[in-house]
């Protein structure tokens, strides 16, 4: 019998259709990644067509050669001038759209990617999503900062050349309140973080763990919406990105790539989102919640049930691909 | 400047690119509909092939020449039969996946799509729904019925036959609880249901109404999270979809059709999926919910942005968007 399990972080259901399940080498991507040159002329990201972006906000490296670069994209959601202007008629509720949109050019190389980055590299990067998120922390108009990136075509990608995004909003986005107010909740409720408490549990089962460093762990979650999904949690409580210290955020660097690279030689480099949550930047001070990083990797394509219903139905059993990435070195 | 607007019913909120936006006209679909044979020997839905479907639930038409068929799904995501049991376990929840997923084979024609129907094959298919509807509410086990249908590929459609499902689960899925909790607090605050204020104000307003009749309204909700998203509201309250009378079915079918018509029309037979959400079903005395119907064309695609950060961006301007579907005959 298929069993529904509920993520009690999310809230959301998942049908886990245990009959149908596919063994973890079954997810293993068929297509060849094709070998891309380190540099492309006509890449508005590779290094000697700086002119193509906007003005570099700042970069690591010589001022004669860069490492990493940050810049506003070129086509933002959202204006970075402006005032932040609600606008309330009757139900009709609308707000100037405020805030920034960056880029963060991740490595000069255009073929490289995480997985494969010099230790150097990745402490730039942790070291970059902290140092803007900081900055960015600064402005008051802003209420959320969200820091991502896409790894391939079916994960959104328009761009090869390595780079994430960082989206500050004025406002709260729906599904990040939503989870403040679960955590919340059960922090009334039950006096405990739920995520402090998940880490436990999770830590003393391990059957789920993926990989544990000093200040880190690697899970796929007990609900999983979908397969390989993972979160990587840290162990010290705090509820804000931005509180990440040096050695924190160099254990971050590399227990990300190490999942990354289980990924990657696991089930032959999927395309993947990874997504930093962070609580509301003018909530930082409240104890409910729990930074964390998810990386959702996409491999089984959304259908029409899903779409449809609102119900996610996954192959995958957490338990079986947990095991599998474990084992990989 | 992009402008952010909150939809006051899933408290979402989508930055409306207006800067970016594009004419209603530049959302039409380039791909040429590829004409289908109105019977594909090997199509498990076409007539003839009864016995490779599951036993029929019930059919439509005669014994010797259906109209429409209700089947169980051949891979159902949740099992009939067995016991509704819990498992908590700490914080791991879990329960046995007993539920039903139907398909409703909609038309012996396997060319056929809803935007083509006779009217009595619309009211069959509205009739449908709702005699399925309350055959399930009948079962002590099921706590949310969800009737979706899915047209394309980009909608995730793998069969071509016309047909939509049936989801009951025996749990409210987060999605649905989340919606119930906005308008119950709606309800709470200000005596009033959230669905008939908006539909009031839209009915005023008009400016995003793309059609109207005796029992419906269908627009574009003020802050539509994509391009020519569009919900129809019964103007009745109601909570439930399984108290539609025999009058508001047809209606329903009327409108229904009226809006994929001018849909496919105007846009070139865009890929769409269509959801009636209700309330759980044992809630359904409850006054503050409305059932409604959302069709989401699939013209943009998700990208980066989107799956990364959670908040979504639209290019089109919802009250263009109606005044353009609002135009077509």
């Amino acid at each position: 019998m298929p069993e529904l399990r509920q993520n009690i972080i999310t809230r959301d259901w998942v049908i886990i259709a245990s009959e149908r399940a596919k063994r973890p080498d079954q997810f293993i991507r068929e297509k060849k990644t094709v070998a891309r040159p380190s540099f492309e002329s006509t890449c508005p990201f590779c290094p000697g067509n700086e002119s193509r972006t906007t003005p570099e906000r700042w970069r690591m490296g010589t001022p004669e050669k860069w490492e990493l670069r940050v810049v506003a994209n070129l086509y933002p959601a959202l204006a970075e001038e402006g005032e932040k202007k609600r606008n309330i008629n009757g139900i009709y509720r609308s707000l100037s759209a405020v805030g920034f949109h960056d880029v963060i050019i991740e490595h000069p190389d255009h073929s490289s990617t995480v997985a494969l980055y010099s230790t150097e590299a990745m402490n730039n990067l942790i070291a970059a999503y902290v140092r803007r998120y900081r900055e960015i922390e600064e402005d008051e108009r802003i209420e959320s900062i969200v820091i991502f990136r896409n790894h391939g075509e079916g994960a959104g990608t328009s761009l090869i050349h390595p780079h994430s995004q960082v989206v500050a909003t004025p406002v709260v986005p729906f599904p990040v309140r939503s989870r403040i107010d679960i955590a919340r909740q059960y922090f009334d409720d039950q006096g405990e973080c739920i995520f402090c408490v998940t880490l436990n549990d999770e830590i003393q089962s391990g059957e789920r763990i993926i990989a544990e460093t000093e200040h880190f762990i690697a899970f796929i979650p007990y609900a999983a919406l979908s397969p390989f999904h993972i979160w990587i949690f840290p162990k010290k409580h705090s509820p804000s990105f931005g509180c990440l210290t040096e050695s924190e955020a160099t254990g971050l660097g590399s227990i990300l790539q190490n999942v990354l690279r289980k990924l990657s030689t696991g089930l032959n480099d999927p395309d993947y989102n990874f997504t930093i949550r962070s609580i509301p930047v003018r909530e930082s001070g409240k104890e409910y919640f729990h930074w964390y990083l998810a990386v959702v990797p996409r491999i089984a394509v959304a259908a029409g049930f899903e779409l449809g219903s609102g119900m996610y139905v996954s192959t995958a059993i957490p338990e079986e691909s947990a095991a599998f990435l474990r084992n990989i070195k």
